[in-house]
């Protein structure tokens, strides 16, 4: 491993480069490996972690003492906190990518032409992912166990916050590749934190990898997207909306509105901004707000519910661009869906919005006329995610609009080609 | 329109930032258009097409009496030429596309959950696409129409080359547009030929592009490549192979490879590089170059071809790296199939490669070792077309492997989202 402290631009582009190139000749083995092999690594993998857990938690201990002293936020150190039980929990998931059909060589569509000629359109990997992270050190195993699965070649760059983490974690996925018989290269941990790595990345290694997945803040996925020179899956924040209609059910809207924001406030399914139908306002406003604050939330309001419920907080401007990732929630009135649709168009990140209505005319206006990833009718924002939409694990859910959006799982991990079987076809 | 004799670089990047605005404002109703608008434009475009077939002719002379003075190669000029037929190809052209099946709205997958969450992947438009094409003046028409079809509004920046054939091509598409009620901005062509023009679409227009797709050659592919910061349908050369094994029919590997390479030279599926098994030197190898010489066809030999035949023109390492689109093939001596998936794996530009043999197993392994976009088993790579592979008129071959891949046509310029339909759920 490269001496980190006396690492320079031209040690660390090199050493990038050779990691790069043993990933790309690990990915031509992998794309053809047969699923039980990977399926084999996959399941030693899950077995190493679970005998790890002592030195993985270990690590974690290190990576948690050095976040609370530079003074981590709450949501951050959620993130970042491993115990048993989420060591358990990294294993199940990689036992259950075990599980996932694999994407490999699945025929996704067949016809035949008039001229005989027999078409097949069949899933392929992509080749080499690149993942740059931040702090969640479940995202090692997760994006090790999906790349794998899906028969590429990962580079995981991860967070300097959980380095140590991640480093204990991707030991164990190294030891499930080698039992298994596969190259221990096809899932690679950047051994250094240095952000002249992700620059290096970013520029695709000399077409070495294939994709970029970014997962983390603003600051990150600014720099991908003025540096990156190879196509990226993007990931922006999680600005989620919840609009409450003057039709939804009040007892519902409670419920949901509390979880949406108040479960985990630190995911991106988390809901940072709650519209309410000026038609509402006498209704419903009052007792979604009363339930929010009493369920620990610090609420933003516009100067509209200021009006009408004066003592909260006031909402800027900026509280509409904000993904809090904490338990605050910016509150606007709106002009029915019209002016939810205005507000989410405005503002969202394109992630998940959700829509509290008994009317099926307005249901089906959000549905239409908002272009976000994911969009709910009358459920919690927080089931923005891949588990919960029955695709298994997911290396995080895409924002842009270019080959995956939403969850991204092992299927939106693969490439296609064409096979065309003729009996002498010429065209004419 | 801008006086393009006295534009600067601002008064272009303005020019180019108004298109972008103008294209994003006519996105939204594109977008929840009903299908019998759109198809009712694309009908009037065609209309409007045949009607002015005089004028797009004219507008046409003028572009190949420029083309023959600037000396452009006949496989240039073939693509560039229009007659009559030609016009009336591409009206048949917009026609079929209105005949296609409208992706957008389509349920890709619906799918319930055990708490009952309802989930569906619904089709949208991708949004604005800008493509950058060269001397095809039936670009405007094909590119214009999927689009549209697709729900996009479109940027088109046509090559100076075919610039008068574009804009009258484009002024059909418009009237169509017009006819049908639809806004004249979901397609607009670039109004001036400066190279400036392309940089500002590759910069996305402060976010007005949604995707890039470039059509043309390698400096244009290189361009896209260094400069563009959105993400691209990346379009490279087409460097087709064509593999003869020692099992292939002889009678079907002379008809195939001479209409691979012969039929037309100047499209990205013709077929530019002809590997032989050296099995087959004393059986295949002299009669399908006879069948080539004899349709017309210069062959570049490599040394192992010129020790048994000697007479031919040396092919150096170059030519294994050349997309003629002429007729001209290089011909190399392979040692069996992996011999020619080593050869292809190293020179292809993955668009399209065919494996001419009577061997199964043969067949399976260059098609699972080769990952470009269309392989074809005893067929000319000719039919690497997306109306020969039963998807409607297409915008291009893509040899990228991320969102669409191999024919580009309507399906493919879509994205999805997802639709989850609830009734109180929340997430435990």
């Amino acid at each position: 491993m490269l001496d980190t402290a006396n690492a320079n631009q031209t040690d660390i582009d090199a050493l990038m480069l050779d990691i790069g190139r043993s990933a790309r000749a690990a990915a031509r083995p992998l794309a053809i490996a047969p699923t039980e092999q990977k399926n084999a690594a996959l399941i030693a993998m899950a077995d190493a972690i679970l005998a790890g857990e002592e030195a993985i938690l270990a690590a974690n201990a290190i990576d948690v003492e050095n976040g609370k002293a530079s003074g981590l936020t709450g949501s951050f150190m959620d993130r970042l906190t491993l115990d048993s039980n989420r060591v358990a929990a990294i294993a199940k998931g990689i036992r259950e990518v075990a599980e996932l059909k694999d994407p490999v060589g699945e025929i996704m569509a067949a016809w035949e032409r008039p001229n005989g000629l027999r078409i097949e359109r069949v899933r392929t990997p992509l080749g080499v992912i690149g993942v740059i992270y931040e702090s969640r050190p479940n995202v090692t195993a997760d994006a090790g166990a999906l790349c794998l699965k899906a028969g590429n070649a990962v580079i995981l760059r991860g967070g300097s916050d959980s380095v140590h983490s991640s480093r204990a974690i991707h030991a164990c996925l190294v030891k499930g590749l080698e039992k298994a018989g596969l190259p221990a290269d096809a899932i690679q941990l950047v051994p250094v934190t240095d952000r002249a790595a992700v620059g290096a990345m970013l520029t695709g290694l000399e077409g070495t990898i294939d994709v970029i997945v970014p997962r983390g803040g603003k600051s990150l996925v600014a720099r991908v997207q003025s540096e990156a020179r190879v196509p990226v899956f993007a990931h922006l924040e999680g600005l989620c909306h919840i609009y409450v209609d003057a039709s939804a059910d009040l007892e519902m809207a409670k419920k949901i509105v509390v979880n949406s924001k108040m479960r985990r406030t630190g995911i991106c399914g988390a809901a940072e901004t709650l519209l309410v139908d000026s038609a509402a306002i006498g209704t419903h406003l009052m007792p979604i707000l009363e339930a929010l604050t009493e369920a620990g939330c610090e609420i933003r309001a516009s100067a509209t519910v200021l009006k009408v419920h004066p003592g909260f907080k006031p909402a800027t401007e900026e509280d509409w661009r904000t993904e809090y990732l904490d338990a605050i929630i910016a509150v606007a009135i709106v002009d029915g869906v019209s002016g939810a649709i205005d507000h989410i168009n405005r503002y969202s990140s394109n992630h998940t919005e959700a829509v509290l209505a008994e009317d099926p005319d307005v249901v089906e206006r959000f549905f239409n006329e908002i272009d976000s990833a994911i969009l709910l009718h009358n459920a919690s924002t927080q089931f923005a995610d891949g588990g919960e939409f029955g695709m298994g694990a997911e290396i995080g859910i895409a924002t842009g609009k270019m080959h995956a959006r939403g969850p991204v799982g092992v299927e939106q991990l693969t490439s296609f080609k064409y096979r065309v079987r003729g009996t002498g076809q010429v065209r004419p």
